[in-house]
């Protein structure tokens, strides 16, 4: 198994403008926006990956992560090419699962979250590679 | 311009019992560790760049940041070959600058952060490419 970059996943209030902000300020292109389950994603192209940001367009866990936490880092990503297989070498050392499988999620990939209660407070993602 | 991933920060109390954590999660290898600036560094090799797991040994922002919001994820660090025009280019877009100027960082690179205030609550770290 192998890990790599994918994207850092950026909560806020208003993707569009935080989306603008990021291109200008580190002259990245937005390559990708889209709304899938109450939430409007954009994604700005860096070397090796993407900014993903993220504004909640219903109530959910990132409008409570908003309230709670305020506008910022809300995730990290790797990309890997066998979901199932991270998911139990992530179980076998301990680690608690939020998906048990792998699920439809941004951008028309396969993801899955772990809890980061057994992360060191970081909530990673992994996201199937092409 | 062109900015890349570097790594992401995650500010612990135990850097030692992470990384050997993500080591086994994430089958990645730890690469690099020291002592800097009254911080513990340790770095993880993933797929195009970095996770970097630190934890402070003496009083400080770290400290900080872990009293207020515990254990996770700390910064974000984009890669650049030229410092001092990314953070004229974020100054020139209103970003307020926590360094005006490149100073050393952890593993021998010159880095400059800007202010989460002005960046959606994420504090960015310009790395410099080797």
């Amino acid at each position: 198994m192998e890990v790599s970059f994918a994207h850092a996943g950026i909560a806020t209030t208003d993707a569009g403008a935080l989306s603008a902000e990021y291109a200008a300020v580190f002259d990245c292109p937005i390559v990708h926006e889209e709304h899938t389950d109450g939430m409007y994603f954009l994604f700005l192209e860096i070397g090796g990956g993407y900014l993903e940001v993220i504004e909640p367009t219903e109530e959910g866990p990132i409008t409570e992560y908003l309230d709670e936490e305020g506008s910022g880092l809300h995730h990290f990503a790797l990309a890997t090419d066998d979901i199932p297989a991270a998911l139990d070498r992530a179980r076998e050392h301990g680690v608690e699962l939020i998906d048990e499988r792998p699920r439809p999620g941004a951008w028309g990939h396969d993801v899955a979250f772990l809890h980061p209660a057994s992360t060191g407070g970081v909530l990673f993602e992994f996201v199937e590679s092409a």
